[in-house]
């Protein structure tokens, strides 16, 4: 059976554009299964398109090529890629940060060539190539319409545009990290911290813990909750930090919004690198 | 044909989540079609996540296998379970109430033994069973490669748990009920009063009717509005009273929504069964 | 290979309706391909659902059939059709002006014959012929199970119900035209100037333009922006007039909103052929 080719982007919800990119793998090949990731990924927010990505793609099998179009630089001079994973998936995107939480899994990255990998009669359009160039590259190397090599020449891993990437800590017994993500559905924060470092400085299961946020060297946040394995062990409305299954901890308010409630201030905000955390027993 | 598996939640369709049960379902078995039914149920609100499951399953083929999470005890003590319906159709749902208004056709309800069915290396993630129990489950079931035994051990159907369901009666000629729903994407308001049940009151399509709002024993809303088959039949801005295709009573505004305009105080509440109308004959 | 069936609808992705729909089509025929155009198209909005359809379908396989359901006649006395494009497509809709926009590829239209095409059991519905009357004859179409004649009777595709529809000349050395979409997800202002006609009047790319907008008789916006292939030749946050995908020209602001930072007024307008626009060189 051939691979799936799953879509991602920003083009929201209410237009055609997704289905627009969904219309062109079928047509390249009715054999391919489609599936959508996201695509009310937060417009331009090249950061939460690539983590999206990176915590999603390990889900499905080994193989599946991956659209992923947050794409600012559209029609400018940015690089559209596919890149190969360890798993032997591919992500088709521009080369503009997306990568970023998968690049130790990326194995060899090739640039399209879209002399050859373009939507005939396309040319003239600079607007919208996750439909002409992306979802139409994705489905020709899914469908074995062309081989990786088809894709464009290779160019150094090293090369790929990447973010800084949030890293954790343990510091005098705290553990540290910033804050990676608000922009969740139900309002959480997500952190770099991951859930075993909280285990690791003592913290268990049904202990209160203390959580600073620090932003410009000033402590803009300090509070204790308890921390457990899911948001469901307070009461609703009571803060928790909670092992996220994404393997890093999220801080949450049980059925209500941590990012409206405590820290309306990150709503919005695409890079939160500035938004430091420490996290330590608390009454300490 | 293998059966499709259908999807359902409140995560929302700005994340990953949805497409990680998807990717569950894929990976497990290529050949399962997969649908989605709604990811934008309103967060933590099991009634709605269980009228729509309700009014969608019927058309869907028989043999489905359904996935419905919304999922505020994830995490917690609260019951995993796949009730079998009288179609041969499954449900894997936290048993919270999600079937509530599937009950009568529920026939056989199993826990789910997560000690076999769960994602493999998923053991210390609690926050997400969508993806790690429920879809994973739910594809083993569709797939064959466990049968319905395969889920876990039996228990009693009596054992489900329900919110109270919402009747309808004819007291002194009045079609009596209590308001279902108000969460709706156009801004009905949906009751518990069949259709037929206006008819037998002496109420034509095309006659005006009375409806009342009564709250803790106070008319808190009397106004009259013509009754037929759609909310066509007044002009835009109107009030109507009409047929809704699930075989019950729905107030409209024509082209505009009741819930803004006559009666925000229904807005966001989860439970209803405070909001009880009564329907009568106009001028009387 | 079957042809695919490709469903949009107003129905909001916050309700089972829309996988109603599916649920016909997968169970009148499960070798279906189904896959969802756009189900936010703007409530009752048939001028934008008719503009997303009819820039989408070209991308799908010839022989494809859509639904497109955005319906405030439901249940009344509108007609209920399938029209055929000459690429071999089927368009099922409601003959209220959704195929205005695709109106030049019709070859032929058929009333649909409820009597024999409606969902069985579903004659006392009249509020989701989305599901009833539309997706279930359009999979029986696509299944083969009636050919075209079986929709119903022929009627003249010139008794098609349609918009006027915007057109564009060259005046005094300017283009002119007017605004055909304002509810864009990126809040782009889209334009009836074809992008030729830009290069046509002797403005190129990269050069500077003035936007005239003009209402009843006054002009009511009148800037100066470049003229580029795509938003992201000038810097966030200004003003471009750009060559979009569709092959006419768009009014943004690089990863902002020009609806809501230039032109609020025509935020909801569902007709905006009120509003003129007149392209020139900038500085003349």
């Amino acid at each position: 059976m051939k691979p799936c080719v799953v879509l991602q982007s920003d083009f929201g919800i209410s237009t055609g554009l997704p289905a627009s990119m969904t219309a062109v793998v079928s047509k390249v090949d009715p054999e391919l299964r489609i599936y959508d990731m996201c695509h009310e990924v937060r417009m331009y927010d090249i950061r939460q398109g690539g983590r999206i990505l990176a915590s999603t793609c390990p889900y499905f099998a080994d193989g599946t090529v991956f659209v992923s179009v947050v794409d600012p630089g559209v029609g400018t001079t940015r690089r559209s890629c596919v890149a190969k994973l360890d798993n032997g998936s591919y992500v088709v995107t521009p080369d503009n940060g997306t990568l970023t939480y998968l690049y130790d899994h990326v194995v060899a990255v090739r640039e399209i060539d879209e002399t050859v990998n373009r939507l005939p009669g396309s040319g003239n359009h600079h607007t919208f190539h996750g439909r002409d160039v992306y979802a139409y590259t994705a489905a020709r190397l899914a469908s074995g319409i062309i081989d990786y090599a088809g894709v464009g020449p290779e160019y150094p891993v090293t090369d790929i545009i990447r973010f800084s990437t949030p890293t954790a800590e343990i510091v005098d017994g705290c553990a540290c990290g910033e804050i990676t993500s608000a922009s969740d559905h139900f309002g959480n924060v997500g952190i770099s911290v991951p859930n075993e470092m909280i285990h690791a400085i003592g913290i268990n299961l049904g202990d209160m813990a203390r959580l600073e946020i620090i932003k410009d060297g000033n402590v803009i946040y300090d509070k204790e909750m308890m921390f457990h394995r899911s948001f469901g062990w307070v009461k609703v409305g009571e803060l928790i930090m909670n092992e996220c299954s994404n393997d890093y901890v999220e801080i949450s308010v049980n059925q209500g919004s941590f990012v409206a409630q405590e820290l309306p201030e990150v709503e919005g905000v695409f890079d939160l690198s500035a938004y430091k955390v420490r996290i330590s027993k608390a009454g300490k």
